[in-house]
């Protein structure tokens, strides 16, 4: 029952495995594209996979809203509306309804709130939110969490956490166990290290297919998150996948994928290519900058991607200034095959026992820049 | 020099062949998408060619003044800059700038015009249409033409006619000639069966290496469209390729094959991709519309595309209300296949000598809907 999680190798307190569910297998550390809606915005499936994403993220906020989980369940659940045959990991709507400031009132059940779409009113409980990931067919299921505001007192964090870990538990309770399907615990805490050891043992009591390190995707600066994480890791199982939740930068990845990080997701790849920003292996770039007006190298000389085996700095900055479609879609896809293929450096890294020599020369590169 | 035309087989007045240019060859009846800014909205040209697309038609006008053709040409030009290795034929400008009411200039030497982009001022002249489509790269250049505006009175379409006439020939004196790209007069005369064998009796005199009825894509309707080739096409050289230019529907298309037209180009399916109207062979459907909101069937039941393979039109449906981009590029990539299997299926239907039978068959598909 549940999903299988293996480690291959050690790398000091870094780990490369394998995640395997109902849909496949996710060779770790895995960064998985953000498909909000239901897609990852300008690409097609076929392309996300060939850049090399094993496992998506999908939003139940969004997909409960529009087009709802009964829709998607009849016509046969979130793989086959999407298209999409590998894992999916949904989140449980909690992130986002804690967003909409004004909108939304949580009290012990759950929280009540206001679609942004039409305003409509919709209720989100623990199980219910089990519920709608069940219907949407999701591999990897996450627990109902209150996303600490940030910045929080030590009180404010502390209660916030607590609501989050009985809901985790009403959770594992509400949870259909299924082959190759996993529920996934979320530590909250804020900033405090006794917080973060208090959830994360909490969590382990209750006892999860996975642990998400959640509420470090709001502002608090890679510090932070990498103090936050040298906090919690050590207080969480050594043999279930970590997955630290909204994060982040290459640099970000690298150095929590340094400190036990297993599964990561993000929007920075997918936002950045819609707004014209390329990432590289000596920094990024912005395309419509009048430098590249001109440039005939691609985005990324190093990058075997379609984008930039196909096309120059030049054509994507044209691309950008005629607000034609096809920049925001090679440049996602160009981010997309980046963060692959820094992932698989890492693997490949850990697996080798190299990874601080690789860490050292990924900064270099970024420094130079 | 120039490019060759071939004729392979006939079937009444329509006629199936080989037009051979510098970048490969197309099978004709063809019918270019259009990549006004160098790109074929919402599609890779990988994309373009699956779907069966073999020659892709870009707009002087857009080009010239974004990213202007010095840019194109320095970056190995258009071919090389968008990553199309097919044949290109590129428009001449002129219907654009006539379009330009209020912020441009025709006299005997050329058109002034200011851009829609940024206001700045700009001439075209023949020799420099034929220039700039020479620096792109074009293998299919068109002589400057004045887009005879409609309605208009004979009196009108006579002076606009032979104005367009002098530009052709002076098209011709600037036109280099290289092997594998050619240089296409472009017949006018209104709705006046009288000017428009007139016009094409004059081009056939100076000499192309093909023809275009120009001026049948602002309204006059089908049975004007028909009738006007009715008049023109007799008058033309049967072994020279005959292009309609900006037409059109299915059964425009359909309509003007059989009275033996070669080439065609419009934005009608690329255009309709991105607002959500899907083409079928039982007519066309509005995705938005609430009642594909469940429907698991794709777009088009009976297409071997890739947006039909793996998506329903409730999936579709779900994008298109999302504002997702994968909407319209799955709709437009539907219809760029819909649009180039049409031109197989009558290409095989003229081959066979069954054109009749096939126009009848299409006709009460598309009446049945």
């Amino acid at each position: 029952m549940g999903v299988a999680f293996s480690i291959l190798a050690e790398d000091g307190a870094a780990r490369t495995g394998l995640l395997e569910t109902a849909h496949g297998t996710v060779r770790t550390p895995a960064f998985m594209p953000v498909g909000t809606a239901g897609t990852v915005k300008g690409m097609t499936p076929a392309a996300v996979a060939e850049a090399g994403a094993e496992m998506i993220l999908a939003n139940t906020y969004h997909l409960m809203l529009r087009p709802g989980e009964q829709t998607v369940e009849t016509l046969g659940g979130l793989h086959r509306f999407m298209s999409w045959n590998g894992p999916i990991l949904t989140d449980s709507g909690g992130y986002q309804v804690m967003s909409l400031a004004g909108r939304r009132t949580i009290e012990e059940d759950g929280v009540t709130f206001r679609s942004h779409i039409d305003g409509t009113s919709h209720a989100l409980t623990p199980e219910r939110a089990v519920d709608i990931q069940r219907r949407l067919g999701s591999d990897v299921t996450m627990a109902l969490d209150e996303c600490t505001p940030f910045p929080a007192t030590h009180d404010e964090a502390a209660a916030s956490m607590r609501l989050s870990m009985r809901w985790a538990a009403r959770c594992r309770a509400a949870f259909r166990e299924r082959p190759g399907h996993g529920l996934f615990g979320i530590v909250q805490g804020g900033v405090f290290g006794d917080l973060r050891r208090e959830s994360a043992a909490m969590l382990t009591g209750i006892g999860f297919d996975g642990y998400a390190v959640g509420g470090l995707a709001i502002g608090e600066g890679q510090e932070t998150t990498f103090g936050v994480l040298d906090e919690t890791l050590p207080a969480l199982p050594t043999d279930a996948p970590r997955y630290l939740m909204g994060v982040g930068t290459p640099s970000d990845i690298a150095g929590a994928v340094a400190r036990g990080v297993d599964m990561f997701d993000c929007v920075i790849p997918t936002r950045s290519g819609r707004t014209g920003r390329g990432y590289t292996g000596a920094g990024t770039i912005n395309i419509r900058n009048a430098r590249h007006a001109g440039d005939p190298s691609p985005v990324d000389p190093d990058c075997p991607c379609p984008a930039c085996a196909g096309y120059s700095r030049a054509y994507l900055h044209h691309l950008f200034r005629a607000k034609e479609m096809l920049g925001p879609i090679l440049l996602t896809t160009h981010n997309i095959h980046h963060y692959q293929r820094l992932m698989a450096e890492l693997r490949d890294a850990i697996g080798s026992g190299t990874l601080a020599g690789f860490a050292a020369r990924m900064a270099e590169g970024e420094a130079a820049a």
